[in-house]
Formats: structure tokens, sequence, C-alpha cells
């Protein structure tokens, strides 16, 4: 024991630790709550900005988008868009402009229970899951399964106990789901029944974007609520990286806005393949997609609520693979985050992944420092910052677990520092020194702050080296596989009442057993 | 293998591995440098700086500190700081901003090599070791055991080989050395043997530092010489927060300054014990104390080469134990780099610390997110940014191979974005959707920035699943084993010609045995 450990608990450590038993902190006063304002990051200029802004607007006017479908060249033409030659849509500088001031901004995303909604604009953070990854990661045997259904409700369970994790996007693909349709409703269905937290989630043909808002308008309690609260939006990948339209998805972006569904606009390009290895190339080309399909959900639905998703990948350059835990990473996702704010647009894109296959060091800090870097940006909605391995292809429940701990520290550094008459405590300092114990255990000061200015991990270890020994070497993956086994063993929220619930297997496909969405009672 | 990485390997991939085979990045051609700007992260808006700096002047005029040394007394107060009857040492508002316009800025910090000096002012970020680790980690038996000698040396050895470690501070306590002395001299001998990057180092007597001193002089090939290039740096506690001037402390400070040793002026509190608990005042005493500092040198030996040092740590104020990788600590280590641009000086401040015991996701995501945090301010010189465990109880060789790659990764986002007409590739995009091939893969673009624009890991696995399957599932912890085995046991750099350390060893007391620091040969 340190001397200043041994002196805090001689004379500060009771007392605090009896604060801390009884002090219930209402969220408003935690440490870090969803939403702080960050910000304080800004990798870009504001000239750079204004030239990533204009290399796109020009990008969109003269190359335009290849492969649009009737409904798309029909509403955007209506506008101003015309096609040249070759067949390309293009969009004229004057009409994305418009789209711009015209558009949805500083709308809410719902979450089935109120309390949960987000406000992601301005410089408000909110962290959350998302993904497609076809492998679960599997600690205690050291290898990748396939992902299942269930896989993907235990997911949703798990974050919903995660309080630094702030909606969940569907983050594994159900394997055993053998077709489009079954996966797209069933998806659907076990993220909604695991978690009242903002969902999102995918489909890939229209007539199953329809038959999911019919499931949300039985969850919501008909369309009309459906319409004022939605709390499912739709991660859409629009385009084909290079600046071609993406047919299906064109048609399921169009149901979704129509049926009041909130949509993710998506670009996906990977640095080196299908956008520039010049990594302002890569942002440039996001960003004029992501503005094409700003303006072509709103030429269709005008006022739709989009969020604004340039999501560029790094490859590694030697082999073509994805390098979503690189450095690179960081910076490209943090400069669209910045273009986001650029123009006033709710932007999400991903940042917090890995290219380490197991929870190990190198899936820490690749972890730790993209969404570290990423975060202090003030990006609206940190897509993918929780679970995630081998660059989006694994997905690891007990991750999930320890990402929420370092969210919360990362959040932390979001909410940054408060400097006032109190918190800069020439008081505090000075009675201390003159007169006073020479230390600030158990002053009044640090037994006020200990919960409103500290976050407290849940699965790390602080342990002193000694501690550490005597106690047995505890091991964080251990504890987490303890209490992934302990929230999925007793943790089922029944979101989706019986009655509803009947309504819903009545009428569609649910192929997630009712047996196993309730406790074992053997 | 997905479809752009076959794509990828099709068509550009043999030409891209012929190309990193056959090029020969130079330094000022990498895609990450030692010295990078970074400075796009400002925790702190300049109101807040401004009255930092106002309530730190405050208080070193109002409660200034106690336990000045004679010595400290008397050149002070030459230079109109006063003593209250409370017998505190007190330094008027003008006498700092008199320092603060007059002190040495702009120093090179030297090392053996000229190639790896540092110029660590403006926002160029430098990263390093540091600390007093009294355990060495051993990952293969999972524990801890005393810190030797030798270890230090084989830390500086590796240190030399890591290209982003730019500078090497003494980062454990050679628990073998019995009294002070041996361990001063040794600790300086281990270190300048085994690298030749600016080293630095401590000492606990101002003896020790004119015994350090000569050593010093015998290297540099004479007193002139050495203090042209000075190549040691002294860290310095001066301070016993809070406010106390510590006695043994400030007689080696003079004495490293006369000597023409670079110093680095070092305020090590805990908030919640030795600083407030709240987060500004943990800054405004940090900034207090150290401004102390740099007066207090500058009084003694005017133009001294000073390191600005506000090193404030975290308490988990629930134990009062240190916990260097909280958010916290990346929040205040940033605050305190700004307040050192604020003033324009050389920074350096401590990040890339972690709590947990062993290298693993825990270690990452702590030591990730907080050098990567830290680093976006533009903070000088990083120190403990790899290397250390349990908020610097342990120290772990292997970690220093892996939290290479990682600050490699966060160098690349301290360079950031680079936008100009080239890399904004308007014209690369048009070309390729335009008639060309619909992908950058294997573009000239692409081929010529594969070396310039991305770094790639050394330690770091970015196999895809099948991949990292077939390959036996590779583990991060035994690769950096291997290399680690590899380096020690084949890379004695000889920066001590043998005539040189003859006559150290015949003056001095080294205690590293020759026999150590050559290869085996048996």
């Amino acid at each position: 024991m340190s001397l200043i450990e041994e002196q805090f608990r001689r004379r500060g450590g009771r007392e605090a630790r009896r604060v801390l038993r009884a002090t219930a902190i209402p969220m408003s006063q935690a440490a870090v709550r969803p939403g702080m304002e960050g910000g304080q990051y800004k990798p870009l200029k504001d000239a750079e900005m204004q030239r990533i802004h204009q290399t796109a607007l020009k990008l969109l006017n003269e190359v335009g988008l290849a492969r649009a479908i009737p409904s798309c060249i029909a509403a955007m033409t209506a506008r101003g868009c015309f096609m040249r030659d070759n067949g390309r849509l293009c969009i004229p500088p004057a009409l994305v402009e418009d789209i711009l001031a015209s558009c949805a901004k500083n709308f809410v995303l719902h979450a089935r229970d109120p309390q949960l909604d987000m406000q992601p604009w301005g410089n408000k953070v909110y962290f959350g899951t998302a993904g497609a990854a076809v492998h679960v990661v599997e600690i205690e045997n050291n290898s990748y399964r396939e992902s299942y259904l269930a896989d993907l409700y235990d997911a949703a369970r798990i974050v919903d106990t995660c309080e630094n994790i702030h909606f969940f996007q569907r983050c594994l693909t159900a394997r055993d789901m053998l077709t489009g349709h079954d996966l797209d409703i069933n998806t659907l269905y076990a993220s909604i029944a695991g978690t009242n937290k903002h969902v999102g989630t995918s489909m890939v043909e229209a007539a199953h974007v329809d038959e999911c808002l019919q499931i949300l308008h039985y969850v919501a309690g008909g369309e009309k609520k459906w319409r004022e609260r939605p709390f499912v939006s739709q991660s859409n990948c629009f385009v084909v990286p290079p600046l071609n339209f993406a047919e299906d998805a064109c048609a399921c972006l169009e149901t979704a806005a129509r049926g009041g569904m909130p949509v993710l606009l998506l670009s996906a390009a990977q640095a080196g393949a299908t956008s520039p290895a010049a990594l302002a190339g890569t942002v440039v080309q996001a960003v004029a997609e992501c503005l094409a399909g700003l303006v072509y959900i709103n030429c269709v639905v005008p006022g739709a609520i989009a969020i604004w998703g340039p999501w560029p990948f790094v490859s590694d350059l030697r082999t073509g693979a994805m390098s979503g835990g690189s450095g690179e990473q960081a910076l490209i996702t943090s400069a669209c985050a910045q273009m986001g704010h650029y123009f006033g647009l709710t932007v999400g894109s991903a940042s917090g992944m890995c290219d380490a296959k197991m929870p190990d060091i190198q899936a820490g800090y690749e972890k730790g420092l993209t969404a570290g870097i990423s975060a202090m940006t003030g990006i609206n909605l940190m897509y993918e910052s929780a679970g995630m391995h081998a660059s989006l292809l694994g997905f690891c429940l007990e991750s999930l677990l320890i990402d929420n701990d370092m969210l919360g520290s990362i959040n932390r550094n979001v909410r940054g520092i408060e400097v006032n008459e109190d918190t800069l405590s020439f008081d505090v300092i000075s009675e201390t020194c003159l007169g006073g114990p020479g230390h600030y255990l158990g002053s009044e000061q640090t037994l006020s702050m200990m919960m409103t200015e500290y976050v407290y991990p849940k699965m790390a270890n602080r342990m002193s080296p000694k501690e550490w020994n005597e106690a047995g070497k505890p091991d964080i993956l251990k504890k987490a596989i303890a209490r992934k086994t302990e929230i999925l063993s007793s943790y089922y929220p029944q979101y989706i009442p019986r009655d509803i619930d009947e309504m819903i297997r009545a009428k569609h496909d649910i192929k997630l057993p009712r047996e196993y969405m309730q406790e074992k009672t053997s």
C-alpha cells in the first residue's frame, strides 16, 4: 500500500466509502451521462472543410452517381438533378445547399423508454453498437463460430444493462436465418425484444421494410404512435462506392422514409479499394456520397429523419484487408464527424473497432485509441463502438461489458473539465495548505465530488500488484464471462408484452423461441 | 477472403507488394515521424486557461510554497519573491510573467545520435518512457517480480529499436542497487549504455548529480562537448504537493542546471489526496507548482533548459489508489499540455499508463484512450507512454514492443489529414468512376501512397478470422515475447566505446557486468 493509500484509508477512506454507499446520484449529476458535449478535437481547419465541401459538390455536379433507380431519378430530376449522357445522375450544387438548409435537423432519436431518448445534435455524443459480424468470438475456447439469432437477442439484453452504450444497432448476422425475409424480420424482433434503447437495424428488400413496420405498429400501439416516436432506425447502404446507387437498398430507403422510420445514410467505402488511398480523398468521396443520399431522401420525402453516415473504412494496402482498428480509421472517422458538424447535420460514423481477433491488448488499444480520439470530435452517434473484433467479422458478448467500461472513461473526456470558481479550488487549496491538514483526503470537496467528478469501472481492475496477487490474480476476461453468464441467465426484460407478442407471432414468422426469452425454471 | 481482398490480390496486390518490397521510404516521407504536429484537441477554452493562469498566480502570491531551502530563498528573494510570516515563500505575479517571457524556449533535447535530437516545442509531439516501477511484469508466469538493473539496460536496448518511442527515461527502480548512490550512477549508466536516444533519469542527492556529470563528460568527450549537446535530462520532483518544496530534489535541481543538464520540473500530485478532487483545481495546483519551479530554476540559473512538467495523477477515491489508466487521467494530462502551450513552454506530462496488471484488454484500452486523447493536444513530451502497468508499479518489456505499435497509430492521428489538390483526389475519383476500373486497387495514387499515408504495425495482427485460424491462432503476447527474446539476445549496441567504458569503470562503481553487455558466444 502506498503512503497515500494508507493515509487515505486512515483519514478519509471510511467516510468516503460511507458516502459512496449512501449516495444514490441522480443521472443528471452522474460523472458521465448520455449525450455529453464534445467537439474539442478538430482535425480539419475551416478552410480544409470548405475545400472538402467544394470538391464534393463538384463531384456530385460533374461525375454524379450511376445506377439510380427510376423512383430516385424521378424524384431527384423533379428538383433539378439531371442525367448525363453516360447515365449518371448529377446534382447541381445549389440543390445540395437548398437541401442542407431545409433538411431535418436537431431531431430526437426515440427509445421505447422516453428516458433513453437521444438528442444527437450539436456536439452531443452517444455510443452504440452496429455491424454485421458473421462470427461470435468465443473467449473460452479461443475460437470463432457462426453467429445466430439467439446471440443477437443476448447482445441486446447485455447492451440493455450497459449504461455507457446508449443505443443498440444490430451487430451481427443471424446465420441461422436462411432467407433474407427471415433475417430482416427476426433481426428486428430479437433486437426490440432485448432492449428498450433506440434500435438500429437493416433490411434487404422493400417488402421486408413494410413487414417490419407492421410489427413496429403493433409494438408502438398503432401507426400514429409509431410515427410520433419511431424507436427503430434503418441502417441503409444506399451507395456502392465509388458513386453508384445500390438498387435494393434505395428501395428500402424510400419505403422506410415513407413509413416514418429514421434512416442512417451510410456510405462504407474502403480506402485504397473503393475510395482513394489519400485520406482526404476518401473523406471527400464519403461526404459526396452521403450528401447525395441526403438530397435523394429529401427529394422523396422532404424532411425525412436522416442520420448522415459517412463511414469510410481503411484498407491494409499490403493485403487489401480492412483495418478498422488502425490509426488512419480514427482519423477519417474524426474528419467525417467534423464535416457533419460543418453542415449542421446529425452525424453517425464508426469507431472503436479492432483488428484483433480476441479481446487482448491489441483489441484494447485499437478500440481505445480509435473510439477515444473520434469521440472528442463530438460525433453524435458512434456506431461499432462496442463488441466488435476482426474488423467487424467477429462479435464478442463479453467485449460489450469491457467496452462499456472503456466508453465510460472516454465519455468522461467528452464531458471535459468544468472551470468555475468552485472547481478552480483556490479556497480549498489555500485552506489545505495554510493551517489545514496538508492533504485533501476526506475533505468536503473530495467527498462531495467523488461520484460527480469520477467514473468507476465495473470490469477493470485497479488493485495494486500486492492486492491483485492476494486476490488470486483476477482476470478481466474471466470476470466478463461470469458477468455475461449472470446477465444472460437472469435478465429477461419483457419489452414486448405477451398479448402483443402473440399477435406478432400469429402473423409473422418469429424464429426466436418464446422459451428462450424467459428464465429457465428447471 | 472478402471480395475486396480477392480483387486486391488479383488486380493490385502483386504490384503493391513489389512496391512495398522495393521502396525504402526515407524517414522524411514516412507515414509517421518523431515530432509530428498535433494540437487539434483543445479541452480548455481560452477564457478557462486565463482563469487557471490567474488562479495559479494568486496561489503563488498569497499561499506560496513551504520548506524552501536557503539557496532557493536567496536566489528567489533576490528577484522579488518574499517570505511570509508563516514561512512560505511567495512569488509576485509580475516575476512569474517576467520569467515566462525570459525563460528558455524552443530548445533542442539532444540525443547521442544527432539524427535523434528532438525539437519539442510548438505542437510537436514525442513519445517516451518514464517511471520508477518496482516490479517487472513477467507475462509467461502471470506474475510480478522485483525489478533489477539488468532490466533497465534491457528496456533501453528495446526502446532503441522502437521507432515510435522517441526518448528513453528510466522506467524502473533497480532494486538490486542497495544505496542511493549506486542507484543513481548505475541507472544513468545502464540507460546510456542501452540507447543513443535522449535519456532522462533522476538522482536523489546533489553529490550524485556531480558524479553523473563526470560520467557524462567522459562519454561526451569533455565538459564543453557535454554542454553543447547535453543528451541526458534530469527528472526532478522539486515539489511535494500541495505546495511544499522537496529539499533534496531542490539541491539536485540546482546542481543539474549549473551543470548544463536539462531538467524536467515535475509536480506529481494525486487528485483527491495531494491535490483537489476537482479536476480544474488539480490542474491549477499543478500549474502553480510548475510555474514556481520555473521561477526557481531561472532565479538560480537564468535561461536554464527546463521542461515544464505538470504531472497530476488521478486517485480512485474509493480506495485512494492511483488510477493512471482512467479517463480522468487523460483529461487532466491534456489540460496541462494545453496550459503548456498557453505559456509557450515545452511541456512534458504522463499519459499512456494503465491500471491493468498484465498486458490484457484493460491495459490496451487504458493505454490507447489515455495516450490517444492526450497526444492530440500536441503535448511535446509524452512520458510514461510505453511499458507501464499497475499505475506505474509494474514495467513490462514486452509491452514496450506492443505500445510501440500503438504509438505509431496514435502518431498517425497527431499528423492529421493533409488537404490539398492532390489529396482531395477529384481527378482520381473522377477518372476511376468515368470509364476507369470503378475501383482504386492498384491505381497509381494507391501505390504511391501506401508507404507515406499508412502505418503498418509490427506486432498487431490484421488477419481475417479464417487466416488467423489457419495460421494457428497467433497470439500477440507470444509474438512480443519472441521478439523481446530475439532483441535481448542479439542487440548489443556499443554506445559507450571500450576505452571510455574502462575509464568510467575505473572511477565509478558500475554494477552492470561487461559480460552482460555483449552477445553470448558460447
